[in-house]
């Protein structure tokens, strides 16, 4: 099972709109464009740059129609917006984008705090929404979030994630990203989730969500890439902290990933040059040091000393 | 290969050396042994604490006989101490450790400038040790760095390593510690280093230590533990940063090593929560924050919230 990787990669960068959304201090339109714009130049193709929630949900991302009317138009770069009711849908039609995420949980406390809805609720909603997304010609990609864990109730009954992601390919969903919300998977339970979901999906359709909080996103990604997974969402230098234990890391930062993928020869398309550039253009964003590794170490890599008996 | 782990590893702790080696300012020897009892406490059984090296070269260590003296004895904790040559090696000796380490480099001028020899005159001087050593009663270990990459030379055939490796094997080392002393190490490079080791050496004989400066430790270790490596360096904390990229990470952390171990079902005989403490000591003695990912998650965790959306 480990024996082979695949060839190439699609990195799914989640940083503007994942990321940005923890944000307490404003950022402005520009500073947000300007990252997209990075990232974009970095290689990236698919970009999810903002959400469409109410401006009262998550005031950071109250400007999503000024980011998407001004974003850098390229055949190569799809990007997408979350969208988490029919209005917000509709603003997404109205903005002209061509791809919307719809967001739930495995787990019924998380949906509740997270959205304020059941599971069942979530679903009964994604349904009408995937109807009106595909029908206005959007492809539509969903987030099922808590597969690793739950910080509220701890584990989370397999079944319940993969019935999930099957019922939203059913409704018309290219792919289900899972994600391991809290960062606790480690690789054998990994492998569990994923044979349990390749039961029932092609790996086409999954993507992985890892959170780094405890330094296993990547150690999960290489056991996804041996089982076939091809798609894995990141954020610029980590961008996106773990709301549930603050100060620790969130999202998997793209350049780690990227450095992983292109050293064991699996194309991806991404100039992890540019791409520190964009995480530099992130943390200045922001107004501090991100947690992504390989961006602290491609800023500090200037100066070289040897230090005796460095092992 | 990548269907069965070990039952169980062995984590081997490198903080109290290979981490406090690099700190700039002195730290108390009781904060040290505090340290190192904290460690034990936790339930690890390999811990190098310190180098019988001439304090002119590591100021930081020059309270090595101090810190031997008052180590917590204990039947189930082995330590270990780096020398350096004949002199540090009748310091180790005199101070009654059963443990001494060698440290080598595959590359030429990583040896130079690291232990100011070549690889031959490093082989010559470590066969003379290892003669005393083990004639002493000592046990030998050896690292042998700059396995996955140089930072003068960049790639080191691999032979070059397995040879070196193999020689120390044939000296009388118990075991030969590999070292991704730059961090740049990815799995499929992994797998060739490792194969090229077990072509020639049992796995018993093989340890790795895995630097995470890019993120990529975990994912390594995972490899390792595919290939049936048992044995793995960590330190405390993260302790040790990466000497060539100011402000990088270096050692892999302890706590996320265990914690990885933990969660795929591998006994590691650690307490986490203990090690924990041991990490915020570690925090104390250096007076910042280190860069391990679990003891940030587990020192933010008391508070927890939900965020809209979080994926």
């Amino acid at each position: 099972m480990f024996e082979s990787f695949p060839e190439r990669a699609v990195v799914y960068e989640v940083g503007p709109r994942d990321g940005l959304q923890n944000e307490a201090a404003q950022i402005p339109t520009e500073r947000k464009l300007a990252l997209i714009a990075a990232l974009a130049k970095a290689g990236l193709q698919r970009i999810e740059v903002t959400s469409f929630v109410s401006p009262r949900w998550i005031p950071q991302l109250a400007d999503a129609e000024q980011v998407v009317a001004a974003l850098p138009r390229s055949p190569e770069v799809v990007y997408s917006a979350l969208v988490p009711n029919e209005q917000g849908l509709q603003r997404s039609i109205d903005a002209g984008l061509s791809e919307a995420a719809f967001f739930l949980s495995s787990s019924e406390s998380h949906s509740k705090k997270n959205i304020n809805k059941s599971v069942a609720e979530a679903v009964a909603l994604y349904t009408k929404l995937a109807k009106k997304a595909l029908a206005a010609g959007l492809k539509v990609r969903a987030y099922v979030s808590t597969v690793w864990g739950c910080p509220y109730e701890g584990e989370v009954p397999l079944e319940r994630s993969v019935e999930l992601a099957r019922r939203m390919v059913d409704l018309g969903c290219y792919q289900v990203s899972l994600g391991d919300t809290i960062g606790v998977g480690t690789p054998v339970q990994t492998r569990a989730v994923l044979e349990g979901m390749l039961a029932r999906l092609p790996a086409a359709q999954l993507a992985m969500h890892m959170h780094d909080t405890r330094g296993t996103a990547l150690a999960n990604v290489l056991v996804g890439l041996s089982m076939g997974i091809t798609t894995f969402d990141a954020s610029v230098g980590g961008l996106g902290g773990c709301p549930y234990a603050p100060g620790a890391a969130g999202n998997l930062a793209t350049e780690d990933l990227v450095y992983m993928l292109q050293g064991m020869g699996i194309e991806t398309g991404v100039d992890l040059e540019l791409l520190v550039e964009a995480g530099q253009l992130a943390q200045e964003a922001v107004g501090r040091e991100l947690p992504g590794k390989y961006l602290k170490a491609a800023s500090g890599a200037r100066q070289k000393k040897a230090v005796p008996g460095q092992t």
